[in-house]
């Protein structure tokens, strides 16, 4: 098959704009009369609130409106509904659970009077006993969270089991177990939260309220939103203005959201709340924080013949979408590798510290670090290669694994053989002295057609044709950095046979796309380009058959190639396709050629007992990671990264790579110096100074290899990759420390002070 | 028929947000890294400029572009395209044609910077004769505008004739004949004029443009704007924000848009332009300035025999579409009461005044001025009393006109009666002394369903409806103002059985609506409504499909009503819509519901002959008017208008009523005090201190009459409204003068000083 546009080298369409400062981002967005808002959070991470005294601010020039919880009506927010964007009011017994809590805001002209405002108002509190971590809160007498609940246990428990797990681990001939504890990181985002709130026709009670938000998923925020302003979802309009990254931080509806409506209606005016980067470290969402307690069981081949695993879940003073995560820890250890028999259970805690999000890789980073470093154990234990092991083991094509999903396209053993020969290759660098040199693999798992966790995985497209041959995709998809304008442009230019420059993506109002899901579970490319593709093969078959009768034709013997309308065989006779449109528009009758196409894919949602084939492709990969390791300070270099991809096809290579370049450098934090930390509930390292994103002079050399099984239901064969390239960084670097210097690392980040520490409490040789 | 929404009284949608400040006009619209530009114009209306000196403007700190015509490559432009943006430069033979004229333009940090730096360029001019009035343009050896054409007559011709008009003037019992001076007026949008440039990717040949304008046809724009450009149409992308009135500014491409992209291109950055209060009265445009000399012929009975009408039109520098308003003029020389024998010619010169536009009511206002004048001249010569001599002429449903138009819904016997009977009511008011009272009647005929003027007259519209049963109607229509987004909404909710606010209408970008011709004609409610109901037909029937299986009940025994699906005859099995949209939705294989349309009218072009139903339906006023004359001053106090029209059906009464209502402010303006003074060439009066529009104060009582015709062709039997208040006022004022005090005023505005020159002419008594 050859194609025009699909698999050439593209640039990303927004970049230049970007990197121009030409885009209007979020943040620079302003409305006519707009306010600014500002938020005053708890002091301490559990109280009850006895006071507020906010005369004070209410006194400040230049404010427009205070609210608190018992001033605003409000409706309980979150997957589990158990929290109040405004907490400390009487609906809520005046309770604050965690140092991120919300207790009043401020609409004021300025940004500099509303923060002031905040340092204005007087807030009495009662403190009361917390607890910061999941034993704790679980010991008897411990202090209640939630205390109508009676339980600091989260009401969600993922429990799955598969074959006979305790006669898999009684014959085994190798058993090895480990506990893995995964700690708070948090996206980063260059840019931080925004909301912006505007109310139409102020005063009324059928106002609509048009939001510009850091949402990824705006049709569930429509949904949400509403819900917690008590309003219908008809009545909410959302747009999704450039944003400097989001990696899942915009799966949940935050409080951030709800306050900036809130005090738009207050205040009458549209009002803007723009976190500063201290607040966004504080209140923006983290990666759930968690302790993995993995055994695994294997034949003396090295055949994997049973998992068990039990995760304990610090879920924070409220539920989000991140104690959902467990979904996808269970997906790994029931997929990662051939595994009969496995056995999955959660234990999700209410506590005082923060709670989490979503985050990209959801779940999988943190269960594929136990996983590869079990595989890595069995093969020392049982004196195998450590690939060889992985290959032993490989998933593949036609399988169907213990949760029932139902493996199509699979390059995993082709993604194993790839890095293998890659870190074969000679590293030019010499070792350094007192630094030793190791090698790890890992490999990866993850749903790569989107996943049905919700009624619709469904994304929808609208394709218009203009007179100038210009074509408008409005597809239900969102951008937020990952490229999706860019590889949708091109799936509908290479299927209509257009100039890609001619294609154009519009996809940031809920009032102008049609519905899609949102952003996660690397299911753009899939969904929304399947949905793409389906509208441009319907435009150009109105166009060929318009073309027949203007060309007078057969339909059938007509093509579209390359902007021209031609009779097959016969490439003489030939049109400009934009001249086909204006004779079917400037006649007549005439008609301009619009489409519209819905993709659904034929998957299911899981089952009560956490069974169904839920995304209709799966991705593979795998990473080799060469690290030196300094004995003297514990300091981990990584020194390069292979990493081969099964994305069914590569529709725009250097976006693949991009995406995978990215994954690993936040997958190199998570591994080795990214951890937001939390004392006391209170977070201690707000800033870019404390909190340490790997820097581009710590960056390794980065091989990427694509590897196109081409999946027979990906549009032109793609598989979804946005999440792939981070999984399973932190899992490959522990196994390659491990080779350099012997040393089991169980806790990330893997900062030079706890290798230190493991290195020191090595038994002497 | 009745109806849910058609028919009620309802509040523009966009009213509560404009009055409070809400609305972010295209004034209040800024983008990252924006410049600010600013126009040199000429000194001179005719002169050659020798030399341009923009160091010491380039010089400036803070100036980022300075361009001229030669420094830019540059396309003609213009409905002839007879210029350029920028003049003076050599390929134009340095020359500049009218004071409007542009030489040079700046982009700067701020708007005062680019201000100041045009003040700083130096230009040298060779000043040339010039010509301001076209009997002297016409003149042996009068001075060349555009000397390459070797006279100054513009290359237009509007020459029409039917029946035998000779001998008809030959055998009439009666003759009237006259001549009609029409003066400049503008516009006066409060909003002035704006155009923001932006192009995407800098710097590369491939880069694509935004606009952010006032055009009011972007389609038409995004081809000419392309075509001065050098670009092709697919580059250009077009956005209308708010804007504080058009009233037809938006017809023509102007310099200022074409200047602000080459301004952009220049500077690398998105660059605006505003018009200040002055330079918006130089330099947008004007209602086409002219003199009709018109003869009419009738029998005794009254009944019109002939019409023979010459048009000479001062043009201005350029030829605009202002330049084919004798289309509209020879429509109501033709169509304005049944004639049997027309003929019609013009005259149309170029001259150094500032060119024209189209402008509300594009030359109807004229010709029937002239028109309604010979109509009262001849009831007088003729004995008839004014109402009884214009029914016996009315237009009746089932015409075929001289021109081909086929007249089918036609309430213009009922206008007249309607006018008449409210006109007899007595005034509340007493007279004043020394002034007389009179009354003057003037009726109109004007397309009501769009205009041929262009290939397609057609609209497209999109509609989808969102899982709360929203429907958004991304409509090809643009709002200037005249309530577009209103009536389509209440079309769409109409005919779904929806709430109102239940549809929000898209309207505002090239690249998300589809195609349309644009606002004029007063199309919008007819075409874009007949495009909407439609699509919206469509959406009921996939939705009552889909309910069909849901409620497991036959597709035809359904309907939709006040927004539940409900069975014919058993309205208790019945669901809400938005349940059904969901479980259509949120299943296996599920859809969300979208669907398009395409309405182009069964309409033709005028033949070279200028024959041809241009309209599917016409619309049909008449007006009476009461008046107060100051004898002793000439002062014209209007103190009634009564204004009844054939508006098909009137979809929202106050929205139509308020179109009426601003049409006779405008009207009246035309009639009285609106006057753009023009002196060799300058315009002498550019602010609202000395451009007198009427003040609230100086409003009559107006009383307007709806009449509901129920246009076969029009969406709920609407016909087109938004020109039709304007058009007869000027008319059934300067009839009310005749009758007031004898004298006709053949020339507007009827200021004081026209009313008391005539008055002093009088043969005494």
């Amino acid at each position: 098959m050859s194609f025009s546009v699909i698999g050439k080298d593209t640039p990303k369409r927004d970049g230049a704009e970007k990197v121009t400062g030409h885009t209007q981002f979020l943040h620079d967005v302003t409305l006519p009369r707009m306010a600014h808002g500002a938020i005053l959070r708890t002091q301490y991470p559990h109280a009850r609130v006895r006071r507020i005294d906010t005369s004070a601010a209410e006194a400040l020039p230049g404010v427009l409106a205070v609210i608190t919880a018992d001033r605003v009506e409000q409706h309980p927010v979150g997957f589990a509904k158990d929290h109040l964007a405004l907490k400390g009011g009487t609906a809520d017994g005046g309770k604050v659970r965690c140092i991120r809590d919300e207790i009043a805001a401020v609409a004021a002209l300025t940004e500099e009077i509303a923060q002031e405002a905040t340092r204005l108002i007087r807030v009495d509190y009662e403190e009361l006993p917390a607890v910061f971590d999941p034993d704790s809160a679980l010991r008897p007498g411990a202090p209640l969270i939630h205390d109508e609940l009676g339980s600091n246990l989260v009401n969600l428990k993922y429990q799955f089991a598969h074959g006979d797990v305790e006669s898999a681990f009684a014959q085994a001939h190798v058993v090895v177990e480990g506990s893995y504890r995964l700690n708070y990181v948090t996206t980063a985002c260059l840019g931080t939260m925004v909301a912006i709130a505007s109310w139409s026709a102020p005063g009324s009670p059928d106002a609509s309220l048009t939001m510009w938000s850091t949402t990824q998923v705006p049709f569930l925020y429509q949904r949400d939103l509403a819900e917690a302003l008590g309003i219908t979802g008809d009545r909410v309009r959302v747009i999704q203005p450039p944003v400097g990254g989001n990696f899942g931080r915009g799966l949940d509806l935050y409080p951030i959201d709800i306050i900036a409506a809130l005090l738009a209606r207050r205040a009458g005016r549209p009002v803007k709340i723009a976190f500063e980067r201290i607040e966004e470290f504080i209140a923006s969402p983290t990666r759930e924080p968690c302790v993995i307690h993995l055994r695994t069981a294997a034949d003396r081949d090295g055949r994997l013949l049973a998992r068990d695993a039990r995760v304990v879940i610090d879920n924070g003073a409220y539920v989000s979408w991140g104690s959902t995560t467990p979904y996808v820890m269970l997906a790994t250890t029931a997929g990662l590798y051939r595994v009969p028999a496995v056995r999955f259970d959660t234990t999700i805690v209410y506590t005082n510290n923060p709670y989490s999000g979503s985050m990209r890789g959801y779940g999988n980073l943190e269960s594929t670090f136990a996983i590869e470093a079990q595989m890595d154990d069995l093969a020392e234990r049982l004196g195998l290669d450590k690939l060889e092991i992985r290959r032993r083991n490989a998933t593949r094509s036609g399988e169907v694994n213990p949760q029932g999903s139902v493996i199509t396209s699979c390059g995993m053993t082709e993604c194993l053989d790839t890095v293998e020969r890659e870190m074969r290759k000679p590293v030019a660098r010499p070792p350094r002295t007192g630094w030793k040199r190791g090698v790890g693999f890992a490999a990866m798992f993850h749903v790569a057609g989107g996943a049905r966790v919700y009624r619709s995985d469904g994304c929808g497209a609208i394709l218009k044709l203009d007179d100038f041959g210009k074509a408008s995709l409005i597809t239900g998809a969102s951008e937020i950095g990952q490229g999706s304008e860019t590889v949708l442009a091109m799936i509908v230019a290479e299927e209509l046979g257009v100039p890609l420059q001619r294609v154009e993506v519009i996809n940031s109002d809920t009032a102008v796309k049609p519905w899609d899901v949102g952003v996660h579970a690397s299911r753009t490319t899939f969904i929304a380009g399947n949905a793409a593709l389906i509208a441009a093969r319907e435009l150009k078959e109105k166009l060929l058959g318009l073309a027949a009768s203007v060309m007078d034709e057969r339909q059938e013997d007509l093509e579209l190639v390359d902007g021209r309308v031609r009779v097959k065989g016969h490439p003489e006779r030939s049109m400009e396709y934009e001249r086909v449109v204006r004779a079917g528009h400037f006649r007549s009758g005439g008609r301009t050629l619009v489409t519209e196409a819905f993709y659904d894919p034929p998957t299911e949602m899981l089952s009560k007992d956490l069974r169904g084939n839920v995304s209709p492709a799966y991705g593979f990969a795998a990473q080799g990671v060469l690290v030196e390791v300094s004995e003297a300070t514990g300091q981990v270099q990584v020194l390069k990264v292979a990493s081969a991809h099964d994305v069914g096809r590569a529709l725009n290579p250097p976006a693949a790579e991009g995406q995978i370049h990215g994954g690993i450098h936040m997958g190199l934090g998570y591994a080795l110096s990214e951890e937001l930390l939390i004392q006391e509930g209170r977070v201690v390292n707000p800033q870019f100074m404390e909190y340490a994103l790997i820097p581009p002079s710590d960056m390794p050399e980065i091989v990427v290899e694509l590897i196109e099984t081409v999946d027979e239901a990906g549009p032109f064969g793609a598989k979804g990759l946005g999440e792939a390239g981070v999984i399973p960084v932190a899992a490959a670097v522990a196994n390659a420390v491990k080779d350099a210097v012997g040393v089991r690392l169980t806790e990330l980040p893997m900062t030079p002070e706890r290798v230190f520490r493991a290195l020191s409490s090595r038994p002497a040789p």
